[in-house]
């Protein structure tokens, strides 16, 4: 039977700013990715979201960034691999605790942000990510961009992963995604993203911007709650997955 | 056999600024309580610290305070408990990932200046503290001032707690340290410093600043490395309680 | 002829967080106090906000606070007179650049949250933001909550002072603010309060939470631009005061 | 008559951290660019850099930086000019409060760190630094490597530029500094350094690596006063430049 996980980022309030929806998508996904206070969150924060997230029984993830609140780590910041190993132990780490408070257990991480897009293509920085989430618990899932260098690395230490695809964004024929300063980056019909979807979902491949046929084997797809319309389109993906007999389930779950 | 523990504050270097004289003060102290990045410390600095404490063998708690690194953790923030309680499972959690990722198990818990001078004197704050040790690990020691609120209320937590004793401060007749203000404060001379531990660790009593006996049953004494003074003060006290058939262990070590 | 100032505090978003709604109240009031960047506010932010009151022709003010992000400077910090001051000069310093760039002369200081209320009570601290301000530029208005210590030693410092007013607050027989745990703490009926001002306005008195006539001589009124609701207060009230003949002007202005 | 001044970095340390000899470095240089809170340095430090540069009169620049702290300015950030031009008017703001404070005068700027580097080779920014320090004030001097981008966009934005030499490092035909990798990066003879200060200085240009004469025409050469060594060489080259008639002055007095 086919199956997908459904992921978002979650827990990105900081003290007096509020971000996101968090109760109204945490219903519609299989898994959260929690910010860890460095690029977005606060201790108070990620103990509501924790909470919120265990109480709905989805799969708990920590969302570690790089260290600037002001950029929301979408700044690069260029870390040598030794310091993004240290910044992605610590934040790992803080979110484990809220997890212990709770009685769950942490699942997976992804990184965010500029991290995550230099993690895809630099081999060194990823081995350095991957490094960390072993070090901490090798049980833990990574969560990777589909065919990046995160993944590989991934594996390589050992790692379940999981590839995360965008079910709005085209890729070229070596499955990368298009870059966003393309006219060709979005896919903008939403019937079709998600008719892309359930093909990467049964048959492992898409195809690329060029029309040509690529693999490709998303275990998990991030979506957005910041509005009313993403929520929306959330809703409907995840129905439209369910008729289709494709169970929405987190990476690692039976 | 009489037995007690010498702790010291480490980690606390930052960035580019050095702070302490880690190296040297590890091989003299049984615990170290290491700073966890909000008042003091970063990620790489905690990295190297667990690995020098693990290599020593020496017991490896948290030092969280106060997120004021301007301040070092001395300005007092008014955290309400629920605040302080997230910051502590944050903290808490961050060093235990540093603990994991070399292969050793976070032992003990010591709130950093300002929250510590604190949570002695608030049974509230002390009791959201405790509770936060609890929720991350129930078997972590609790490190809080001798006859405190702290030590209190991590005892009807369930917790094992460790009675913080200062070899270079009077108390007053309830116990409690005489205020730095007060000319009386400090015991200047180093012989009589040192003998007041061995009685204390001996009889579980001292003389207050007005001559009364009063109990006092010190489990742990904090020493500082800040330079070769302090070095050589420690080095003293070790071997004269050493020699005086008194061990060196940390609390809750066979 | 009777005036009133209305300000109100604005630039609080921060990176990629929003807050207020900034260019919707920035046309109903006099003056705009703008955060700078330690307890609210970012460099982007208050290069932004300065731009949109200079074109606004609004007197500008600098609104420093606590160092505290996380608590939105609502913690009080305890500083030092010295730190308070110090403080001061950078947040100051730092807007006055953003004021010089829009070729804009600063022209107010209104101390944000904890410092505002800490300085109420507190002579010493008032002293010692006083004293700041007038050290960057003796013609800084200073901005501090009427009858207390900030706007007494703002004019023992030589500075002009504005008093400001709260319109939905109960005031003690003493002139201060009645505490907000208090249940007569809060003033809810919109056309009272309205009233209240008016005749403060005129009478430079306000019958206090028991009935007693007290001294109250109001330069300027706090109003807030959060949602819809509260932008709708400050039109009615602006209207209101403009029928009554009371114009709206920052202080120090002709 | 020959001239040039001698520039220091100061005020780099930040609460509880000491990082420098300040008091020491100061009677032996002409210009003091002091740290603005941002990749070192806070309020009282600043406050207190100040002071002391004000006393021995010599002349105070702003030090801005990337606003972080954990890597002192030193790992690029990647921020649009935009970005850079908002935070350079931020801290050179509040350096200035300072100066206000003390009755003296902020008279140049000089970027610190990677935000030095990077405006060295990049226009844009180059420029965005450039428009920040001419929107402050057009009468600051703006400091930056000799050669560079800086110093050409410091002059089309009409405002007098330093161009600063490096006494310790060697340079390419272009004129540009050799790679700090590269094994010819650094002269190491004191001597020969010294020298090659007074031959740019009489005759607007020195060897390059590979022996070309090259222009390189230095109003400003950068010394260190973080150990006694260094503060030696800055006693050395100071006598040495004095014994050959040139004189020891801050750009831009007379």
């Amino acid at each position: 039977m086919y199956r997908i996980d459904l992921n978002s980022d979650l827990g990105e309030s900081f003290g007096r700013y509020t971000l996101g929806l968090d109760d109204q998508i945490i219903p519609l996904v299989s898994s959260a990715n929690i910010a860890c206070g460095q690029h977005a969150g606060d201790p108070m924060v990620m103990r509501d979201t924790v909470r919120m997230a265990a109480e709905a029984d989805i799969a708990i993830g920590a969302h570690p960034g790089y260290p600037d609140l002001q950029g929301f780590g979408r700044r690069d910041m260029n870390l040598s691999p030794d310091e993004a190993y240290s910044y992605m132990l610590y934040q790992i780490g803080a979110l484990q605790a809220f997890c212990s408070a709770q009685g769950v257990r942490l699942a997976h991480v992804k990184p965010h942000g500029q991290l995550y897009n230099h993690a895809a293509i630099d081999p060194e920085l990823a081995a350095a990510l991957a490094q960390a989430v072993c070090d901490v618990d090798p049980n833990l899932v990574l969560v990777g961009l589909a065919n990046s260098a995160l993944v590989d690395e991934g594996r390589k230490a050992g790692l379940v992963v999981a590839e995360e695809f965008f079910t709005d964004r085209n890729y070229t024929d070596e499955g990368r995604l298009v870059g966003r300063n393309d006219p060709a980056a979005l896919i903008r019909d939403e019937m079709e993203a998600i008719e892309r979807v359930k093909h990467a979902i049964r048959d492992g491949a898409i195809l690329s911007v060029t029309g040509k046929l690529i693999d490709l084997h998303p275990d998990t797809i991030c979506v957005h709650g910041d509005n009313a319309q993403a929520l929306a389109f959330v809703s409907r993906i995840r129905q439209s997955l369910e008729e289709d007999g494709i169970a929405i389930k987190p990476v690692g779950r039976p």
